[in-house]
């Protein structure tokens, strides 16, 4: 397993910023997208083509799509809704569109405002228009792993709409913990299987740490053999159900772990984690990251004064285990 | 695995209140024990028999160990320095005393104002007081999984200090990533080699989340076959070198995270949570825990107000992934 390499996507500028009250202005976003393609991610998920109505902080997609510096050797995708956002997508020259339904019939409705059939005939008319063009197509499933209103998720229906989609030619498909209810064992089973019958997609896993176990749940997808992992930076994101609590599984946390544990994301953490530095001028609050906070496991810290014996000049912090 | 027993050792009291501003009550410190007790530990770390000056915010030891209500089944222990304070430990009546001294050099002067040898001696004369009589003793080796000055420990010093009291007639070793540095290869590889050479050593995991990884890393400890793992309720705890970092891992995460897996840690997670909801009244601040936050991954919310078609009035949360 060692030296394996991943593949690292980030979606902060689409999940995260959707997610902000504060408008990020569109000169930022273009210059934060800029910055992190020089980090080394193999996909960034930009913006989203839906209505400027319905998600106003990324009322700019275009703006932002045509202003960004595109870098060989990272894909650049978006969020698609339908039609009509696949084709500004398309006017905009996007590596991939990524285009959503929730697993859960109580969650399409409430997240997109249809039932699942309705969703499904929406998006085929999608994939219709796209398959027209070179621009891949992945398909997220959202609450793959539980549905906030409807709880547990059966693994078969999660797997059946995986077999509509690549039915109709979806060349990915990103299974969302989209509230944070995944929990490892799940995770391994689902990985294990949704592998095993469609070994020719292109297989995400997308975490939430909604519940704090993104990092334990990236363990159990690794163990399955996944090797491409959504993830935001700075955690942001958020979960509408839970106020307060933290977003996407942190970029900078997930690389530092899996490139300690030996494997290749391919990411500069060191320059990640001054991009995520930035994030919270531009969002006017702090983010969820711990790694920010604490640093990097080697970041070293100096001892305290010494006293001529070699010792504190003060007990500095008493009994800590 | 599924469905093995664990064995979980609340420290909040201790390893958290030791890291507060705000003095919580004694009144409050026994009513939260005694309301633990009734939760479903294995161990509780009470409180810590250093001397006031150096921990004010414990300085009630004796009341608070006289002051609970003592419940068969659950072994209560303290924190103990010296011979003075495992004297005042046993006149307590304690089941267990913790000892304490870091693997790493620095460390130990830093928190402990003296050299790893000169601590070795000072807990030796404490386990000969303490092995005169019945109660148990557990050795606690700080930064076992990485120091915050020297960085990497070399994992042959901890097995060295392992062996060093285990010799001396120690019962179990609490092996803690103080400043959470640990990572989960590297806990697998230590958890792994310490059970082989240790067998008959009750040995202990202590994780803090600084860095995000306190799960991940209890996988990687139960991949390698422990049973026993230290907590703190609402995440309590800190790390004096990240400032509004995590502290220690959060008790109900990990329970909510095991319990989940098919473990059964005898822990009843509703009163948990219950109790988790108390600790910002006492300590004046929010707590780490996103559990409390977010409410169990089957807490499950209703749909929004719905039109006559089934659909929401509004669009509640945009193409959410």
């Amino acid at each position: 397993m060692k030296g394996k390499r991943l593949f690292i996507q980030e979606v902060a500028t689409r999940d995260g910023f959707q997610n902000e009250a504060q408008f990020v202005d569109t000169d930022a976003k273009i210059a934060l997208v800029d910055r992190l393609s020089a980090c080394g991610y193999a996909k960034i998920e930009v913006t989203s083509f839906t209505s400027p109505k319905a998600i106003p902080a990324l009322r700019d997609a275009e703006a932002v799509m045509h202003g960004i510096q595109r870098r060989d050797g990272v894909i650049y995708t978006v969020l698609v809704p339908n039609i009509r956002g696949a084709e500004r997508a398309l006017s905009c020259g996007v590596d991939e569109v990524n285009l959503v339904m929730s697993v859960s019939e109580s969650h399409n409705r409430t997240n997109l405002r249809m039932g699942r059939e309705d969703s499904f005939a929406q998006l085929g008319d999608v994939i219709s228009v796209v398959k027209q063009t070179k621009v891949a197509i992945n398909v997220s499933l959202s609450t793959a792993m539980g549905c906030p209103m409807e709880g547990d998720v059966e693994q078969t229906e999660v797997l059946r709409w995986m077999a509509r989609f690549a039915e109709l030619g979806a060349h990915g498909v990103t299974l969302c913990d989209t509230t944070g209810m995944a929990y490892p064992s799940q995770v391994q089973q689902l990985c294990t299987d949704a592998r095993n019958e469609f070994p020719e997609l292109e297989l995400t896993l997308h975490f939430h740490n909604t519940r704090g176990m993104a990092l334990a749940n990236t363990l159990a997808a690794l163990e399955a053999g996944i090797d491409r992992f959504d993830s935001s930076l700075g955690g942001l994101g958020g979960c509408p159900y839970a106020p307060g609590a933290t977003g996407n599984v942190c970029t900078e946390e997930l690389v530092h772990m899996l490139e300690l544990d030996g494997y290749n994301t391919g990411v500069h953490l060191a320059e990640l984690l001054a991009a995520s530095a930035t994030l919270p001028t531009l969002i006017g609050h702090d983010v969820p990251s711990q790694l920010l906070k604490a640093g990097r496991r080697l970041d070293l810290h100096s001892m305290p004064c010494l006293s001529k014996d070699g010792l504190p000049e003060q007990r500095a912090f008493a009994e800590r285990v």
